[in-house]
């Protein structure tokens, strides 16, 4: 693997989903594989999984590991071309990606989705602008359109529980006072088209995500309805694609209990909002698989990170 | 040891502080307990101390540390049940602290007293929290109620400065400008009663701290006669107890002098504020143990490390 | 080498540059001289290549880091001798070198100048307070008068790629819409001291350094005049020192061009504001060698670290 940008990043899904596996019973076999390595985790915006099970994943690897929080520790950075930089940005991200490689041997990247203008959004200049200028891999920790290692630890969750060959996983939005990013949930649905399941995508109307990534995705604005005989439910909000960033509505009758959840395994890529996006008794229950989705972040970062050192 | 959350988690004060004194001798020498294992140590206030001593005590055993500042950099916790997360909070505790101990064998947390409540600074939400959530052994790096990594050092800076079998100990509270904590004086006097000394805590009247810490201590409130043949002096500013977090006074005449102090040591955990705590004159001197007893701070934190390690 | 305070804390620079150079060919072969030992960097200001360099240096030399952000992370520091510490300052800087030297085997120090008061700008008080308390060795990391590091990575940049044993080398001002310190340019200036080269020094009047600095420096108004025939071109802004910390004028017509730069190759610390203190032209040309001298910060740092550490 040269970067990790996408899920679409993945040659097999289900190979890699078997592979993490292995490597969660043994997670230290592969320490020589990083020995005099280094990975420079740069974070633009607040993480508590992703921080720390990077790290985790780049240590059960033999990695060094460098953590810089970009915004407050670094300096502004500038993504136009050409710009006279005379105003509040302070350093270009050619100079800044070219230098970082200097120091680390695969970049990690989170920048979220300033959700005020989409085509900014949508070009993903941070990470993007990493990946044109750097000299080394560049891993996703999330970014403005997607959360590959998310969507990565997501799919072996799913495996590990399932008890058929086919399950049903619906993928549906929540409620939330805060507008959200589409990034867990553009790669949760990229995750499920690259493996064998029933996927049923629900939300109000309105909250319709980008056409691309739903393309050929079942859509039923009846929650109800999309929830029956689920075997997986995935909860997540997000804000207004078309309407873009703007919270629609905060409709508390989309929010996950116990009732619509029937017999079905319960996720969410947290932190989640209790008593707004599910109920108490959900995430109390035994049906909650989020903090074994959690833990598998671990495996999900690994094993990207493996296949990015094998190909180094 | 399973957690370490207050001094009288500690079996037998005199015995640890043996087992310190002789692991401060050869610092390595337990550098295989931690392989392959990984401490957290999550700060919702700053540390200086705090945060460079644990890591290096971790790093002696071998552990891999990450730090994180959890205010800034990760989530707002919420911490109270069944409330309806729709305000400032986007993460609760019982998620965080079970995804924290995914990625984590040990969790080290500093959360001061806010000050302003004296219930919830009672109840300590933050550390036990942790402590209820977690499923790892949870480190108290400075809670509400207790520094108890402090008050393990200062038994050892006593021990190892200590010329008569029973000295004479005494806590004197000192001006300050600002509201703090009880949390190290609280640790001193609960460190006390676990050894054999004569031991007096003075202060002006009003600041008596929780009468179920100080239960059974001596308390003169006469400054100048409790310090009469002192051999150690620990000074130490803190905020209203009954009248919560409150100064009541910022009297310079209970600073601490030389003229005070006589023959004894001088110990304070810093911070410390020069001419309005104690004067240069203390400070400066030979009598001043207080950087060895930062030192110290290593060694406390090496030997309860040990013992979680050991009891994993 | 006790501490690195200064460019002039190097014996001889060919012979260190020389040394820096073999170390470049094989980074890990000094990786036992740390280990058992600890290097904290504490940073009272924002850094992206210092930070990530020495960190990178240091592990490369088996040393265990420890970062600090110590602005925020930890205690507002007291410098003054004598004062009563009943204002905004929580530690004196006394207690916290010595405290810092009970957990680090090597203290790094970033502190910028204030640029409104000369005297303790030029007095270093972080740097210096850090030197007289500290009973370990001090790494400078960027004090307000001088950046070593930067100036020994820029001597090893100049060296690899000389093609005459006596180049033409000119630092040049350039315009910048703040106040920048005279950190970079006065270390820049002494490192050129220390070798055989034809150096001169260009700004427009009232732009001038500390004397002290640039006493015996070829110093020529005409930019045009000062760039004829250079074989490297060093740019960089910097407020005024005579008239403190003022931005005296912009004037765009000393940005660097291709024009201007003839044959000579273009050197920057970095971070740099394109089409302000250079166009895109001269960055994005092969004449630009700011990325190999980013490189070479993590072999300055390497040297210098090793050196410190054969000492202890």
């Amino acid at each position: 693997m040269k970067n990790y940008l996408s899920i679409n990043d993945i040659d097999s899904l289900p190979k890699l989903v078997e592979e993490a596996k292995n490597l969660k019973k043994n997670p230290k076999a592969n320490v020589a594989l990083g020995a005099n390595k280094t990975i420079g985790l740069l974070f633009f915006n607040n993480s508590l999984r992703t921080r720390l099970s990077t790290q985790k994943a780049a240590t059960n690897l033999g990695l060094e590991v460098m953590v810089m929080n970009f915004g407050n520790e670094g300096w502004a950075l500038e993504y136009e071309d050409g710009t006279i930089m005379n105003q509040g940005t302070s350093e270009h991200i050619k100079e800044a990606a070219q230098v970082v490689s200097q120091y680390c041997d695969i970049i990690g990247i989170r920048a979220f989705a300033g959700l005020t203008d989409k085509e900014k959004d949508k070009a993903e200049v941070v990470l993007n602008g990493f990946k044109e200028y750097a000299s080394v891999p560049i891993l996703n920790m999330e970014s403005s359109v997607g959360h590959p290692l998310q969507g990565l630890a997501d799919a072996i969750t799913i495996d590990e529980n399932k008890t058929k060959k086919r399950p049903k996983v619906v993928l549906s939005w929540a409620p939330h006072p805060k507008a959200l990013p589409h990034a867990v949930a553009n790669s949760f649905i990229e995750m499920m088209q690259l493996q064998d399941a029933e996927f049923v995508l629900t939300h109000p109307k309105g909250y319709e995500l980008d056409p691309k990534i739903t393309n050929g995705v079942t859509i039923e604005n009846n929650q109800e309805k999309a929830l029956e005989n689920a075997d997986f439910v995935s909860v997540k909000n997000w804000s207004s694609y078309a309407n873009y960033g703007k919270v629609l509505n905060q409709d508390e009758s989309w929010m996950m209990t116990k009732e619509k959840l029937g017999k079905a395994k319960f996720m969410h890529c947290l932190p989640v909002r209790r008593n707004v996006v599910v109920n108490d008794a959900v995430l109390d229950s035994e049906q909650s698989i989020v903090i074994q989705q959690a833990n598998n972040r671990t495996y999900a970062a690994q094993i990207v990170l493996k296949k990015i050192l094998e190909n180094l």
